[in-house]
């Protein structure tokens, strides 16, 4: 193992074929140019970047070089959530309907941090924006945000509800908030066939039941525990993308569309309106 | 036994104190007007009719005669939406944060149905705003409202997600469409200390594993299974609040809020913007 | 509705087409004996009596007098436990090789109370015997039962182990014994196909999660709540019957048979060893 | 990574500190011996062998050289069982009544593999007798064991009920048989204040409902899926008890009692009876 105070000494290493970026938001898109003028392929962690003209120059760089890029979208690879995709892909749930994202960790948001990485939007809700569109198969057409600051002293919002028209038809709920009880992390999916919904995993499912009650244990407390299977196996796809010459499974346009999302439902928020998607997204093309 | 043809020869009955109005909802006003002059207490399917001029002419003729009315929102009688919002008053959940509502049937709308009735807001709906408030202990502040068309030659919306900013901060979805697989009728309910969901109730527990997967039947398949108990249960609180003078547990201010917030999502629908209810209910007052 | 002080005035009021009884276990058999003399059809609450020769004379009567005798194995008629009898007749789980029945109560037993009605085995767990035949459509071919007392200064077993090997090759275990959360009554039933289990039923489905985990509400108390509905079904297939000229649904020879199994199963606790049951049915025949 | 064709080669190896031992059953206490002479801390596979004498001995060699001995039983480090016992140690249950375990595997036993390894209570059951133990926190008085053939042309039982009444009063019943439907492992512990229960592990919790039912994916195929982490977790166990010099979590007490546990099980089918364990567990000390 080495380990380098500066990336483009790593980028020098020829024993590199890859690199895995994460680092702070802003950061993304130069460290991945440096990465693609390098010929190394890039594994970023979300967001792409955070404007449209970072990301978009990344990803011309990207596509100059010929490399591969992935963005750390991994709850993709988490099992609950891929059950919902490949129900939906399968035709068993028909044509998406409804679909409910709920999105909550057991961290209360410290109010500079939140700022610093683009706010709940940008930095939380992103994760639930591309779930959206991978659970209904569709682009987002128009982004409804409400918002409430829960927590005294902190000036941004903490809980939110932002409501998704996607361009095939299907309505989505996405709802991120601060619990007491863990990581909150579900899905549900409604279609004309049927629906299909997940539940939060737990360390085991012991169940005591005593004269108060049946009690179960409370959810995995948060991403490290709950998601790791889910980077492995991101991480895995991303190497067996380069070692096959395959596409990557998260793409620099579902990268650029989450934060497009992101960007909407901010100004839908500021704005106290629904904003179609197009209003943002043309502001970089 | 006996049957009248006319309300009027059985609001006559000196032998009847109340009575239970389940006509077409554009003539629950007048009737209930009739009932209140002849002295009888009053017991209404929802809604309390169809415009706010009628629904204040037939509060007005309620006060004016001093009876109880109560509206049909039997929901409030269910055993499981009443487990929540007991969580609620009792402080379980803390401050309420997010309130998620679905609300399924199994009925394909018929087109002249449902612009008979009102639209899906004011006729189906209705019941979901009311639990909205039952549950969160509040009143809306404005409701931003999408809806699809999800059967062939029907114009008028089935599938709605409707968004609602309570005046305590809570922020509340309710979903609507029509399934296939029976009724669906869930609520969940997010707070500061904790949350609170139900399930849909089912004929019987039974869970048949065989080699492909594990199977349960199917929910309740619609009201009059579902909700037998809770029909059962406001009927009784109907007596109980006459024969002891209580308030009724619905009252007319319950009943007429929950056209206001379907008016509301109307609007909201017909003219794609978050409508506050203060726009909708000031026509009224 | 008229009362009686004497059974006998009852039967000779010519009005009376079918009688219940719910007297002391040991006046079953005699009261039938009356009922099906007076041309009544019986519904006698389990057991049939508590020796064979009482029951084999109740028997007599009814068939001499060609009357209908159903006895009370109310939770035949219990939505969960049929859900698993017609998976098993429908041959969803195949051949039945193993079946567990937990069958616990809220009750402590007051020791003069279960010696009067014949002891645990016949006063309680007379009623999971019956399921077990019920639900693997078998008879019992031989019994192993243990025992223990939990509570102080309570002489009769009140803790128990019934363990059976059917004649259809099935091997059912029963548990009986006193809980602290209500009323404890569930079956699985394992064959070469599948299995299906069922649940407790519970006043609502509510689930809340704090900080301290996930917590839901106890099963109803006790039979009174749970089998409700299986009181009213039993009665009215009780009166189908007897309108259409059917079997009853529950026979002599299913009421005889529970009782056989019970008396095997005290004769295993008292000689702790597996007990044939024609050892036992043998003594009356 | 070395590898060697005699274990006493690796045995000779001073670079090696301990071994695991997953040989065939009748080899186990023999390298024990040869492991414990050359001062290597064991970890052997269940059982530690298929006779007393041997089982003695090897029990005498560890003493001797004072090396660590640890049992693969390792169940008791997967997370529901152990929360199972977690509840019974802390008091939550109250003293231990009635403990079920279910352990069925997905594999028709092979005749030939069945009798190599000492027939189903040696091979499979084993592990239930150390379960029934290490939940109720009790040794075990006596057994009876039924059992059945289900599969056509194997002589020997597949599907078995095992009833122990455990020292402490605890009655357990233990059942064993082979599933169309995956691993089938699951505990129930009820005492007198209250009951827990654990439910099978599966790959994700996403369910389906469509308009024939509810469905929910299968449990883990079978032992490398379900205890997987279990066994990470007993060899990091035993490596600290070797770092830090402590008494292994599943003792050569353990490993022998499981056996006896075994041998009465066998002896209470071959002779239809209840055997006590003091029957069996006399004849080698």
């Amino acid at each position: 193992v080495k380990s380098f105070v500066d990336h483009n000494a790593l980028l020098a290493d020829p024993a590199v074929d890859a690199v895995v970026i994460a680092s702070p938001p802003d950061t993304h898109a130069a460290i991945t140019i440096d990465a693609a003028n390098a010929g190394k392929h890039v594994f970023t962690e979300k967001p792409v970047d955070m404007t449209f003209e970072k990301i978009d120059a990344a990803i011309a760089a990207v596509e100059r070089a010929g490399i591969k890029l992935q963005v750390g979208f991994n709850r993709r690879f988490d099992a609950n959530f891929k059950a919902v995709h490949d129900a939906m892909v399968s035709g068993k749930v028909g044509q998406p309907l409804i679909c409910h994202i709920t999105s909550r960790d057991p961290i209360p948001p410290s109010l500079s941090n939140t700022r610093a990485v683009g706010g709940l939007f940008l930095d939380m809700t992103i994760h639930d924006f591309d779930m959206a569109c991978y659970l209904t198969q569709s682009d987002v057409e128009s982004v409804y945000a409400i918002a409430a600051t829960m927590l005294e002293g902190c000036g941004e919002p903490d809980t939110a509800i932002v409501t998704l028209r996607m361009a095939n038809g299907a309505l989505v709920t996405i709802d991120n908030s601060h619990t007491t009880f863990g990581y909150d992390q579900r899905a549900e999916l409604f279609g004309t066939l049927g629906m299909i919904a997940t539940s939060n995993e737990k360390p085991h499912s012991a169940l005591l039941t005593d004269a108060s009650g049946s009690h179960a244990v409370l959810p995995w407390h948060f991403f490290i525990e709950r998601y790791a299977e889910s980077y492995r196996r991101e991480l895995e796809a991303f190497v067996e993308c380069i070692h096959r010459d395959l596409e990557p499974p998260v793409t620099t346009t579902d990268g650029r569309r989450a934060v497009a999302i992101a960007f909407a439902a901010q100004r839908s928020y500021d704005e106290s309106r629904p904003v179609h998607l197009i209003e943002v997204a043309g502001q970089a093309t």
